[in-house]
């Protein structure tokens, strides 16, 4: 058997690697158009900045290496420019003496992966205006970095790329600012969610301009101008464009393979395409989004990785299937982490499934033991099912291992009640007794079985000022005296019991706390004494952030302004 | 309704908030034997240390707060003598002024936890003999501590409270022996696992006298003798007894309560004793463990906590259930930290349970980002049904992580299978592209395939040493000369194609390498050119640990002696 690898990185490499391992026997060429194999495409970011120090460090393996290990025949610097599926060959141009050639296989597999968007505006193959995405992107972007010396760089997008970068280059003394044009950043996220990042950022000196569209570009001596639309122009000494990624499939395309969203490469859970004996994975695939059921384009190495051992065990001979993916992702920025898995509430909203949530603030590990730091958690289920369909945390330490285990909660279709009854594994420098995910898990249970209702921060301003509801603010009277939401009076929770008849049973009431908790307390109080409550979900410290930090969020208070 | 809890910490505290979360109007009085409600018990090794600095750190719930925030009479220094089911009521004894009183109830909950196993030695009560429980007894060490400034300490017992103890002294310059009488730390891992335990607490003076049992104790001067079967008794200036806990169920037992295994008491799913209106939870009750659906005792804070909530929602008319404790912990020793989840090889041996297991060394994170350190995993599952039954984990960094995922997917009744499926979050300082739980995965997905055999470190010394067989060591030729297995011939894996000829196909091969990835490779390799292979399970790397640790480990290397 002969197998000819188009792409030598996550997805290729993985299989590549994987189908020798299953048959010693067979003759496998990979090629990959750029200088390098099987590198680590998400630590480029991180060689820029200097925390990985070595160039070696990205190219652990070589085609040497390939080769002495694996028997696999690594051609770097070749392209392939055609496939021929009636007559099994593909048409590959050695890029250094751009003389092409012929390869026939028996099993093709494309994982040619995305390649940055670069939109088709004035000036963008400007020498100060760069794209990441292979090992010579990142010398390129290095040097010029380490020559140049650069005192200010816009990064036009604000996803995974471009934050990791703007995080590596403001670390490096370089004042960035990130233009994007939706008015938040990290898709993944939803807009309140992603505020905390936005908080981060700005603390951090990272200028954001949300809400932006870029117009085009302009050399000006020695630095650059992004033409903004409708404002003034920002000057920077370098551009980088991380606005997104585009499935590199002109290859599939020309050689009449099935396409799916988005010029994607349509493939079945085999990850074979269209044509007998041509397989595809990695970033240039549609998947099947493990929760909606619905096809999309996730740009991750983790499904990368295991599509390219799927196709694998399949070129030789196997049954594996890929059954979706859920888009886990996670990312470190500054002092913060951030992540989620499965949907957020976007996408809940696009798919028509009809969610509730809950949003807590847990602390990552016991709090009178040192270091602890509570997390920004939101958890996403199914009105009718309780299934759970998402979770998005930003935090610090911990946030990575709650998202994993909400990723693995999903994946095994568990619903949200049965978060309540993980076992998950405590001592004080690790959790609390009772983790942050069965806490999101008893907030829903305590939800779904009606014993408490909440509202939620853009809900605030919708709230009656008329005197028809009561306001309350359960907080101390020094955490009300440090900033509070106009028309909410003040009864510290502790002191409830004693004012119940200062209030009116009539009235709705809407109670607000710090984060969430004693205000569940307070209306589980008052609706035992015979009052409608809801709570404010996430309490005044969620909404704080948000209206402070999301540029959509609607800046209204409710019966005025915020006393501050 | 009035509700009656004796024990007022984790179990008793959450069912004591909870029942008033659920009924406004519920009378409840929660009684404690000690000073103390709600305390940070899993803190208070970390308060004699000094770790955690105040100590109101540990006691954030007092009786004042309970009543200010749940109207709850919490009666501190009380202690329930007696339970008279028949007529509804409890016997309480004031330890202050000694007098009893009798105190109704509608509902009884008790959560009287364990109490350290106090053996009947000659010499326990010794002044300088110490048990760790409560808040008292932590402020006693502490005292203790500060005032006489002990040199050294005998710590009595190697479990959770002894190694945490352990850490503590030894961090404030104490020099400690840990005495424990079986030839292992931390039953909850296995022999071999807990070599890497023993190896950290070495590595940081803390001395290991295992397979030694305490005969007893003798004051002498200003120091005590611990007394030794066997061997000369060891001097210090102070012990600690933490060689276990027993249920703390006399007064159950004298109401006539059915009891469960060890004394504990007998509960149904809604932790409902044998007597109507009667209530268990915590360190008291029997459980089910959910693996192996035997009955079992499970010492945990968050078991505990989740039963305590269980019960006030049965309490108050709910119908609430507990299904089971999976043992999931976690404990930090030093730089170690150290976790398992669901059942080791010792309880499926006990069960009677066919399993299989893999173990892995997984980098923590991208071994290119900064700060990557491997992991020791293993991850047992059940032959017939490939349905996971347990896992351990000793490292560093997210080794908490990783034995939660898996502690979800066991939860979740997950096969070892659906590991390689897992979609977890990737970003270099967090994970790897194939993060480590899907690494298990792969490597059960390979051995059940039968694409490879596996050997175990205590089967080496079983190997034929007569020439019949080929064994095969594949590292570099700089690791082999650094130390290998006798009898052992060096065939650098990528040398490995070279030198197929020098090998008698006729003869099996047993290959080892430092962890046993390479060995994996050149087992495939072999059997693809007609060979009989199997690969040492984790390596060289394990071998060495468990064999140098493991005081019960056999010592004897095939064919002679290990060359160093």
């Amino acid at each position: 058997m002969k197998v000819v690898i188009v792409g030598g990185v996550a997805g290729g490499a993985s299989a590549a690697a994987r189908i020798r391992r299953l048959d010693e026997h067979a003759q496998i060429i990979m090629i990959e158009r750029s200088g390098y194999v099987s590198y680590a495409n998400c630590g480029l970011p991180y060689y820029v900045g200097g925390v990985i120090k070595e160039q070696e460090e990205l190219t652990l393996q070589t085609p040497e290496s390939f080769w002495d290990r694996f028997r696999i025949d690594v051609r770097v610097r070749r392209e392939v420019t055609a496939i021929n599926p009636a007559e099994k060959t593909v048409t590959v141009r050695a890029l250094d003496s751009g003389k092409s050639y012929m390869e026939t296989y028996d099993k093709l597999l494309l994982a040619p992966g995305a390649k940055p968007t670069v939109p088709a505006l004035s000036g963008v193959s400007s020498e100060r205006v760069f794209t990441l995405r292979t090992v010579e992107d990142t010398l390129r972007i290095r040097r010029f970095v380490e020559d140049q010396k650069p005192k200010t760089a816009v990064l036009a997008g604000g996803g995974f790329i471009g934050l990791e970068m703007a995080e590596n280059l403001a670390e490096m003394g370089v004042s960035v600012t990130i233009v994007q044009r939706p008015k938040q950043l990290l898709a993944p996220l939803d807009a309140d969610m992603a505020s905390f990042v936005h908080a981060e950022m700005r603390r951090h000196g990272v200028a954001l301009r949300l809400g932006e569209t870029v117009a085009g570009f302009r050399q000006d001596g020695d630095s650059v101008l992004t033409l903004l639309e409708g404002s003034e122009p920002l000057h920077s000494d370098m551009v980088l464009l991380a606005i997104g990624v585009t499935p590199d499939t002109h290859l599939a395309k020309e050689a009449g393979l099935k396409l799916g969203i988005r010029g994607s490469i349509a493939v079945n859970e085999r990850m074979e395409t269209s044509v007998p004996d041509i397989y595809a994975v990695g970033d240039a695939v549609e998947v099947t989004h493990f929760v909606t059921g619905q096809k999309a384009l996730i740009s991750l190495a983790g499904p990368a990785n295991k599509q390219g051992r799927i196709a694998a065990d399949n070129i030789c001979g196997g049954n594996s299937h890929f059954h979706g993916s859920q888009g886990s992702s996670v990312l470190k920025l500054f002092s913060l982490t951030a992540a989620s898995t499965g949907i957020n509430e976007k996408t809940a909203q696009a798919a028509e499934i009809a969610y509730d949530k809950v949003v807590l603030f847990p602390a990552s590990h016991a709090a009178y033991y040192p270091g602890a730091r509570s997390m920004a958690m939101k958890v996403l289920y199914e009105k009718e099912s309780l299934r759970l369909l998402g979770a998005q945390i930003v935090g610090g330490d911990g946030v990575d291992k709650r998202i994993d285990v909400l990723a693995t909660a999903i994946r095994a279709g568990m619903t949200a009640l049965e978060l309540t009854e993980m076992d998950l594994a405590y001592a004080p420098p690790y959790s609390s007794a009772k983790d942050p995910v069965n806490m999101a898990g008893f907030m829903i249970e305590d939800l779904e079985s009606e014993k408490v209702r909440q509202f939620h921060w853009n809900e605030v301003e919708d709230l009656p000022c008329d005197g028809s509801a009561t306001l309350l603010d359960v907080r101390t009277a020094w955490e009300y005296q440090r900033g509070h939401l106009d028309g909410f009076r003040n009864i510290p929770l502790d002191d409830l019991r004693e004012h119940l008849d200062e209030l009116d049973r009539g009235k709705p009431v809407y109670v607000n706390c710090q984060t969430g908790l004693r205000s569940y307390l307070a209306c589980r109080l008052l609706t035992q004494y015979g009052f409608t409550c809801a709570h404010l979900s996430g309490g005044y410290s969620f909404y704080r952030v948000v209206t402070k930090e999301q540029q959509t969020a609607r800046s209204a208070y409710p019966c005025g302004m915020e006393k501050l």
